[in-house]
Formats: structure tokens, C-alpha cells, sequence
């Protein structure tokens, strides 16, 4: 006899989809959910769908932003010679954690994999090359994951931008190689943005 | 500058409410949801508000369900004379998982506890009685969790019910004393059950 009523398996069912969360820790939650009032259980339920209605790419970047373009783009005190190009929006908040660097991001969503298939066109990267136009943008550095993909996309990011005289240069490897760079901590960020060389 | 849209930060917020979800759970969490398309976000969403809002206490066992009896107390096939005395539906879940137990339920949302303030009257022990009154029920298993609370709930259960000729048992504490009923494995729970005493 199945002892869940069904609205209760299909929370279990809809918790379990998401990533670490196990079939034994959604129950855990779908009873702690039971035992909040209406109000709070609405209140989780509004931030998803608001999250997910109102969150879109910047035009310029392709950060996450809720206007047309993100707080980093729109800001006047961000160093605008200096773009950081970075996998995800994940690694966007692991630079700014450091509070070392004040300049710009391009955000690829992805890194380029022969292996699987992607190149540099199923990346966001179309966009980067016209916010070199105008000849502010004096550096770009590179800061994708220490990885095959991340360095394959380094390198091609280096041969395509070179020719126009901008400098690119790549974060240190003092971040643990083959590890994810939202998961490194602050000061290991920090020196690898320190060491970064030209490529 | 935050790096975050507004909307994101709130939805962080929100799933670091959730037991065992800490901040950064809650971040990559909120990543993936965002990475998700629009329907399997509502999806989520909708599951919340439907547990929350169809799932109520079964008039006759407290247990969940979705219409007014639960399905243990409309079913015909569970065995009429055992009713399974627990601390929360979750445990009524646990013992299920055994495939040793066929009676009926009770649950009580709670444990007697002098020290906290919660005595016979704070948990949902009042329609316990009347189930007793047509003498269809000749045993209470008492399946409280095995620490001071539930100890103390079931001797007073044993002190209520036994002057009215019913069988009250404890199950063994074959299950590790102090923990969590709902965590202990089928085996330990199914031999704790057979090895029953009477109070």
C-alpha cells in the first residue's frame, strides 16, 4: 500500500530531479514543506517561477541579468579596458568574490569540446568580438575552467583576438587543475588572477 | 556589487530555508533551476502548492491524506484489531518499508515531553480513544521513537488503554537507542516489530 498521498509522491518525484538531491532527502524535504504554513510553501513556490520568468542573458555579456543589460555592463565604476571571459554565470560570482577585479565579463555558457561536439559557435562567443571595436577594451582575460575544454578555448580566444592588438591573458593555475572553478576558494582565486601571463 | 539578479538572490534565500540546504547548496541549486526550461520550473512550482494544498490529517489516524479517511483507514484488507501508535506520518512510511505489518495506524504528530511543555493534550492522541470503543482493536503497538519522549508516551498509553483490556506492546529496541525511527533499515525495524513486549 503506497503510504503517500499523491501529491506528496509527486513532490518527492518533482525534488528528487534536482542535482544531490536523493530520493531519501526529498522525502525529508516533502515533509518539511507539509509542515510549513501555506504562506511559506507559496513563498518558495513564487521565487522559482519568478526566478525563472524574469532572469534573462544580458545582451552584452550574456550574464544573468533581470534588465536588458547586467548590473556589470550598466555600472560607470567597472574598468572598461578589462573584460573576463568565464564558463558560466557560476564563475562570474566566484571572481566577484575575490574583490580583486573590477573590470568586465563575458560569459561563454559552455567551453569549446571537439570531443562533444562544441565549437566555438555553439558558445555564446558571437558577441565578443564587437565589444573590441571601439578600442577601449585594452585586455582580455581568459578565465575558464583549468581543463581540456578550458584551455582549447583559451587558446582559440587567443589566436582570434591577438590579431587586433588586444592583449589575452590567462588566470594561473594555482587553482586546483582539473577542478571547477566556482568551488575555489577566495585567496587561491586571487593569486591565480595575479599570475595570469599572455598567451 | 551583487552579483546576482534580485529575483536569483530571493530564490537563493528561499531554498537555504529548507533543512540541510546551506547557502551553497542553495546557489547551485538556484543555477540549475535557472538552466531548466520554463515547464519543468512550473512543474516544481505546481508540486509545491498541490502537496500543500490537498494533503490534510486523516479525521480517524492523523496520518496524510488527500480525502477525509486515509488510505490505511479506508482500506478493508489491513488487519482491524492492531493499531500502530507513531510519532509522525514519516515513521508510518518507515514501518510500511518493512512488509511486515498489516494493521492500522495512529499517529500522534509528536511525543510527550514534561520538559518542552508537551503533555497528553499537545499531541494528537484525543481520537485515539474512541477507536478503542467498539472493541474491534485487541492490540496497540506502541512505535514511538526508543528515547526519553517516546518512552515516556508509551508508558502513559500503557497506563490509559490497558485497564480497558487491550493489548498495549512496545516494539524491541532493536533499533539503535537515541536515534530516528524513520532512519533505521527494513531488517532492524521488521525484527524490532516481532520481538515485541507486552508494557
Amino acid at each position: 500500500m503506497n503510504p503517500y498521498p499523491r501529491p506528496m509522491g509527486k513532490l518527492i518525484g518533482e525534488l528528487s530531479k534536482l542535482p544531490g538531491i536523493g530520493p531519501k532527502t526529498a522525502r525529508r524535504l516533502s515533509f518539511y514543506i507539509l509542515g510549513q504554513n501555506k504562506n511559506e510553501v507559496k513563498s518558495l513556490a513564487d521565487a522559482l517561477l519568478e526566478a525563472k520568468e524574469k532572469i534573462n542573458y544580458c545582451k552584452i555579456c550574456n550574464h544573468l541579468t533581470e534588465a536588458e543589460k547586467c548590473s556589470f555592463c550598466q555600472s560607470e565604476s567597472r574598468d572598461q579596458t578589462q573584460i573576463c571571459v568565464v564558463e558560466s554565470p557560476r564563475d562570474v560570482v566566484a571572481m566577484e568574490k575575490t574583490g580583486e577585479y573590477n573590470g568586465l565579463y563575458h560569459v561563454l555558457h559552455g567551453a569549446i569540446s571537439p570531443m562533444d561536439g562544441i565549437g566555438p559557435d555553439q558558445i555564446k562567443l558571437r558577441n565578443l568580438m564587437p565589444r573590441l571595436e571601439n578600442g577601449a577594451v585594452e585586455e582580455i582575460i581568459v578565465a575558464t575552467d583549468p581543463n581540456a575544454e578550458g584551455d582549447a578555448t583559451a587558446l582559440y580566444l587567443a589566436r582570434l583576438i591577438k590579431p587586433l592588438g588586444v592583449k589575452v591573458t590567462r588566470i594561473a593555475h594555482g587553482i586546483p587543475v582539473g577542478g571547477d572553478l566556482e568551488y575555489a576558494d577566495e585567496v587561491t582565486l586571487s593569486k591565480a588572477l595575479e599570475g595570469r601571463r599572455e598567451l
